[in-house]
């Protein structure tokens, strides 16, 4: 689960709300109306870009950024070290027992093939696909959060105008100018507000979390096919090794 | 149909309208100077920039995004593999009959290469020349597209431009400052809307639209390739199911 | 003579000057130190960004692009088809006498060099290395365009500033502030009317003028390069075709 | 240790506080509220954004920026040049002693693989891979700090936008209206100074700085694998001096 | 000596002094302090951004810019016609006493290294080094030019709001709001000003510069190589028109 995406809209709505509460008037800021011009007209625009199947997938693709949690690097060394050994020592068969006690449905699936004897180089290009796949939907999850993240701010201007528009039919009544205006400011409040706190950050996040992920896939397609290979415990951890930075080197490293 | 366009479009427009209507003073927000100013600005600087032939092209293109239907996969699949079946039972010749049931004319196409015996690599070659002339012209209308959601907005500034001017012109008479700003505030109100709400979504979706598209000729041509070099149905499936992501492959299966 | 251009250009002038006359006092949007400061300003800025030839050669790049016409690919292709027969029929030289007929500098060049007996390769080379000639200035003429599409807003807010400042120094003067902030805001409203009527959608124009020009010169040269090999004229209308769209090939189809 | 990075931070502090004293009211800026709305919510952003360890990384790189020294390269060739020297005369186990007078963590694995006699190409990949993770590193840093750099401003209107609401709501007391407005404006203020002073030119600076650093890098790595060639001192200068301009290679000749 | 970029600099400066004074109170455009927050704080950010040589290094790239006179095409042509010739005439020893004719230090360096009879192979290299080190230091040079100019309206900017919440602090005395909202504009005027008169368009200029430097260097490096291989003038001199555009080749045209 990732800590710093909740703790940072969670901060950053206390942040914003307690500076709107030592104000005064926090009542103002909580307009319906207002809030359904820019969060309505952000969601038809992104509606009409993106297509209903999009639209809809893209709650799941936000929910899993929050949740899932990328096994560490050195359990995966580990795994595929003990995965090697098993392998030299008794065949591939004998790593079907352990496929039971592997969550990810990715790293089952290349075990899978591996107990089935498939070629190194089919396994390798089949989960090179997969994951192109996954690189494939988390991008066009972060072009619709990119997308929120410039259309909130737009039509919190569009509403701001119909507000500023609507103030100015009755400007002979001067008391209620501030009160018009205020409401008219609002709308672009919502939106500068959700765009920066909420779909530009979720955006670049799911950038990084997408790469991360990928790292991750391509670490145990790496391993797989080492093994498939037939690579003995020692060359299998060179391997993936190779992924992580010099300086974690001795932190992640796996036990033969 | 695409019916995320249209219900986004007409979702946007109620969300949009509402706000105004409970607002009070609508007809305020309907002035058809400024409409002509901004659309009629945008359309002029559209025109300067494209030819007349691309200009007037844009409209079908919209048309067909909304209305063409991309085949689903699953159906493209069990097409195929029945039509490898038919060619090695009976000959490519006993594929002229399922012609005349193929709405898509570069399906025909390639069917019709087929069955006149043409060499695979040169069916490869044409199809490939078309998916590319076709991307070329939906480049080009997302091109439109998107110079229009810039145009229009910039249109709207140089209204809001005049009516501010005029407006100043007679400051003497401040009853009338109000609604002097007021309509001019419209246009730019125009361009926000139009650019936010059709031109810039509108041409997010024609690319998405026209990758859907180039994939769906590049399975068909993949297919008719495979089956012209005489492949067996289950060879075919598994070059078509390539283009389909690991978890749908279920779905998508064909009977062979 | 691209019509849409000038169609633009003088529609759009025609949406403008209505709104402003309609809308009363167009006497104020005719002022000339305005027009120096957002005018003035954007070319020297221009002067300064690129050399004196490159600045002089704009207006001759900007004509060419109203008035040149690029030859229909029907009328390309048929030429070259009829080149093509008279090559194998009496040989290159016969084909010197054509050489008159022909308007185009470029293609004049190419058959010059066919009738010379020069080695195909040698034309080839010859004729792209002008078209990379050609594309290079024009993408100059692109770059001082959009260079002025960006610079006269820009110098349109320095005037605006300079007239704010000059008005604010006299506010007890009360009458004339509307009078002052409408000069101030004229030059803003000549750099975004000029940027956005004429430099942005020229150079739009000019890079897509550019690649149809572009395009018709590699069919001169392709079609050059064939008959120097001595291909038959069903070999050259081939080779010519591959540079249109499938759906317009019967349209631009030669005979032979 | 970067001394314009320090003098340019202070200098530009001076410049905006000496503005800002000698207009008086230098308490009116001071005003922590619109600091936490401007500092408080960029830094909630950049916590969604990026991961808990690469936020609190961050101040570590930025620390190292300013305060590493990166060898000066006349320095570096005169070393090489003198290993290369003992390596020819003495073998590569008697640079043993020399690792105890390097510094730099990198140069002492490269000068440790060379006593190991590793396989030159071998010294090198690792090297490389090294090299290629400090650049991944720096660029993560450079990123959050553009972030932040385009956050604080956003931050900054959004706590402008809250402050206007917040004073329109009570313009019946006109005397606090200018009041209200200034508060409003300082989290504009600290948002463009914060992120204009510092974060986009220290963003900057990082890439300057890791392209220095990556080059330093290269340059070791090439001198330490032409030395386990066992190239001699001259060659080993030469190569050395490939990564210096012309310019600037009499002062930085080395002596053999 | 490159005329068109004084002559916009100057005149440039004449049109909006100009607009200032004809609109009377220019005294007011001159104000010290705003110049301080607007070019000090640019100048800070732009020390904190690039190292301290680097920074000292713009001014020298930008006079060199202005003064450097890049050798006519025909000359440098002419000249490499007649070095081949003396060349194939005496041998490479008698192009000795040229080199005291030749003012560009790259030329004579390549003229050296032909004297010295270096292989052509070796020479390529040497110089094309030197190229790219020269695109390099005019490239940070280009770089730091469009910081300033980014970095100016910013500080213009930040001058401004420093103003606005002076002029706001004391509202109660009106007659001075226009004079300090005034003095508050000065620094966005300033600020505005430099970027787009200056900053921008030079580093335009220093890109196209570069470009044209670049390739008399390559032309230089071409010719001197192809002596060095002891080709005839003729060949030289094709091999050098091959840099220059079909157009202009009758008025480069070397006699031989």
């Amino acid at each position: 689960m990732d800590i710093a995406t909740i703790v940072g809209i969670v901060l950053g709505f206390i942040v914003i709300t307690s500076a709107i509460v030592t104000g005064g008037g926090w009542q103002m800021f909580i307009h319906l109306p207002s809030l359904a011009i820019t969060i309505g007209g952000m969601l038809c625009a992104t509606l009409i870009h993106f297509s209903l199947p999009q639209f809809l997938g893209i709650f799941s693709v936000v929910k899993k950024t929050i949740v899932t949690k990328i096994p560490p690097q050195s359990q995966l060394i580990q795994k595929m070290v003990n995965y090697a050994a098993v392998n030299r020592r008794d065949g591939a068969l004998a790593l079907e027992q352990e496929i039971g006690n592997v969550d990810d449905l990715f790293f089952v699936k290349g075990l899978q093939m591996l107990v089935d004897g498939q070629d190194p180089e089919e396994i390798r290009e089949l989960m090179s696909m997969e994951i192109q796949h996954l690189q494939d939907r988390h991008s066009t999850g972060k072009k619709i959060l990119e997308f929120m993240g410039a259309a909130a701010p737009a039509f919190g201007m569009i509403g701001t105008l119909i507000g500023l528009v609507q103030m100015l039919r009755n400007l002979e009544s001067p008391e209620s100018i501030g009160a018009g205006m205020a409401v008219a400011l609002i709308t672009t409040f919502y939106g500068a507000l959700t765009a920066n706190l909420i779909f530009i950050p979720l955006a670049g996040k799911l950038g990084l979390y997408s790469k991360a992920e990928a790292t991750a896939m391509e670490m145990i397609a790496e391993g797989i096919c080492a093994i498939a290979r037939g690579e003995n415990p020692t060359a299998v951890r060179e391997k993936m090794q190779a992924f992580v930075s010099q300086s974690r080197r001795e932190e992640v490293k796996a036990t033969i």
